[in-house]
């Protein structure tokens, strides 16, 4: 499959904005759009069971799910006879919430989990157990979560992203009406707003602590990182060579007691993340983008805590290791103590979790500041296939 | 209080839009914004409990958020020290996530539901149980409700609509805050896509149904319309004379089952609804805006269905009593049943529930086909103030 691209067969390169709301990114390329595409502002995320043990059944719906995902991000509808202008005694095969509205930068990304190579019995249902990516086991329980089963795991991940919320809601809607009878919702998550960039072109967003976030993530414009911690290698894996030039999605549902957060003094928020409200920039000193300097001292120790979060999770920390981040603030109602149910929906895209997110995460878990004021309440972990060539259908390297 | 704008003292006409990101409507005048403003994008609407008994407290509640939310609509911070200016070694009076983001829009509309007047064991808490107005009861059960008291009624209400949901969020998480020991949330509702205009210059967006929906819609610049059917008039109701120039503001959570319905015929479709999906005519004939003729038949019957929404809830049907919606499509994750939890956050203004809204509900709940695909999951009644004077707080003809 990487060969393909190498040959240069697809025309069209990662996706390129074109402008505004009009913005529309190629579904096919060498990479799945989504990832490295400037991160737009909404998000609908579904992870989805696979009800059937046909595997002919699958891949039929692999190949309608590239069809009309690749039609939706041109901005036309789900199928070819739309909403509207069917037969009438049929039943339309576009949901029709989106007619007449833009593109708005619609891209649809897929991804599977561990489960659909083996199931909880360990069952091989499709036939594609020896092709599981070692990298891609259930993540751990992290100390302190309090994961939700309903919210969490998955076989198969569909992330849409827009900057219309309606359009997103339309993509995944629309596939999750072309999968019934094949796949059912697990759970789902919509985000509004982003929380990161991936491109020097976007200013960078502030999570519902109200600080910035995303400041180091990596960017659509450095190549050489991209190769080096978030695309697979070729030969990173020899059972998987269906996933070189894809990348590990790794999901946690974050709630924020924000109610809590709020009475914290300016001083000590500040102490918790390592970095100004205002600006973003490290204690240490600088504007958002100076390095931080964890050795400065000042009267009372470090300028930058040593339990800050910039501190714990900073690559010097993790073998020079980065991801990829992707995530979106939530409401979702109420709790049951009179707050909002609020907080960050992290996504990140790495290379490769065990050595990319797992080590950070738990670090995190056991020392970083901000873990007063977060309850992990979902996770998953996704392998993402490379990009789709013309004629192909998504992930058809693993099923082929 | 209704003689102060009689008499020409505020300057400010109701909501005029600037443009758009930067659009700013102004808090205070005649009416509260957000009725009558072009419907915003975006929606977070929250219905709070008082917490306290104290009256002077909730007064002091209200005059707090008065002053915030006019701050937050001019697109400042909540409070006057802001999210970074303020002293180090105390809380910020803002939470900071919409730093640097333009107004978009924002309005913040304020309601007061019946528990407020006297509580379930009918405890007149905070001396206003006589100015209960007559209309303000709790609604009624409708047949095939299955109603949610966590998501049902409140002793107040705020609806803030923005173009950013970043900032509506922004605005209802720092009014909870500030309301943090007087008020609690008893739940809260984000809308993603406007489903009804409210000003000629709007076009009609579409429900998850995939229709235009509200194309029938009081819209702002029908002055005489909204006085018949939205403002209360000042002699509607002698113990609540406070209300006058105000609203009711009816919600009903309306989970549509969209699997079932999307497995429907588009002819199918369109007889539930009485309308074309594609222009959303009426089934009689014409485009979008043209009357429906309900006796016009075809070689089966009425070419608008004698069950189609279009008819079981047109004004012909109710005494030409005609309502100001101001709904939002909504997706909260999944269902129990591997489909999406989605729908139709129904707001609507009416001078009267008992005439305006209670009849078509109860018709609509009886007869109307569409019932087949709805679930009515909550519902509330608010009574709306008029607008907010200078140096006034919203509601405080009703505690003065």
């Amino acid at each position: 499959m990487a060969g393909a691209f190498a040959a240069g067969r697809l025309a069209a390169p990662d996706a390129e904005p074109v402008s505004g709301a009009v913005a529309s990114y190629p579904f096919r390329g060498e990479r799945q759009a989504g990832i490295v595409t400037p991160a737009q502002d909404r998000l609908h995320f579904v992870a989805l069971d696979v009800t059937t043990d046909d595997r002919d059944r699958l891949v039929a719906l692999l190949e309608a799910w590239t069809e009309a995902a690749e039609r939706m991000t041109r901005g036309t509808s789900a199928g070819p006879v739309g909403a509207v202008d069917g037969p009438g005694n049929a039943p339309p095969d576009d949901t029709g919430e989106a007619l007449d509205l833009p593109p708005s930068g619609l891209t649809v990304t897929f991804g599977f989990g561990p489960s659909l190579f083996a199931d909880a019995d360990g069952n091989d249902r499709f036939g594609i157990a020896e092709r599981r990516p070692a990298a891609l086991e259930r993540l751990p329980r992290f100390s302190a979560d309090v994961l939700d089963p309903a919210r969490s795991d998955g076989d198969i991940c569909i992330q849409a992203c827009a900057d219309d919320p309606q359009v997103a809601v339309h993509a995944i809607r629309n596939l999750v009406r072309i999968g019934f009878g094949t796949t059912a919702v697990r759970w789902s998550q919509l985000g509004f707003g982003r929380t990161s960039t991936t491109s020097r072109s976007q200013s960078t967003p502030r999570n519902l602590f109200g600080f910035k976030d995303g400041t180091a993530n990596i960017k659509a414009e450095e190549a050489a990182a991209l190769d080096q911690h978030v695309w697979v290698g070729a030969d990173d894996d020899p059972n998987a060579a269906w996933l070189a030039g894809g990348s590990y999605l790794v999901t946690r549902r974050i709630n924020m007691t924000i109610e809590v957060w709020d009475r914290q003094s300016l001083d000590a928020q500040e102490q918790f993340v390592g970095r100004t409200k205002g600006t973003g920039a490290p204690l240490s000193g600088g504007e958002e983008f100076s390095v931080p300097d964890f050795d400065i001292r000042g009267s009372a120790g470090p300028l930058i805590p040593v339990d800050a979060h910039v501190r714990v999770v900073h690559p010097r920390a993790h073998d020079n290791v980065r991801m990829l981040r992707r995530g979106y603030n939530f409401v979702d109602g109420s709790n049951d103590v009179g707050g909002l149910d609020a907080g960050l929906f992290f996504i990140a895209y790495v290379r490769d979790p065990r050595t990319h997110f797992i080590p950070l995460q738990r670090a995190m878990s056991k020392t970083d500041a901000l873990m007063e004021y977060l309850r992990f309440t979902g996770q998953a972990l996704f392998a993402v296939p490379p990009g789709v060539g013309e004629g192909e259908y998504v992930g058809q390297a693993l099923f082929a």
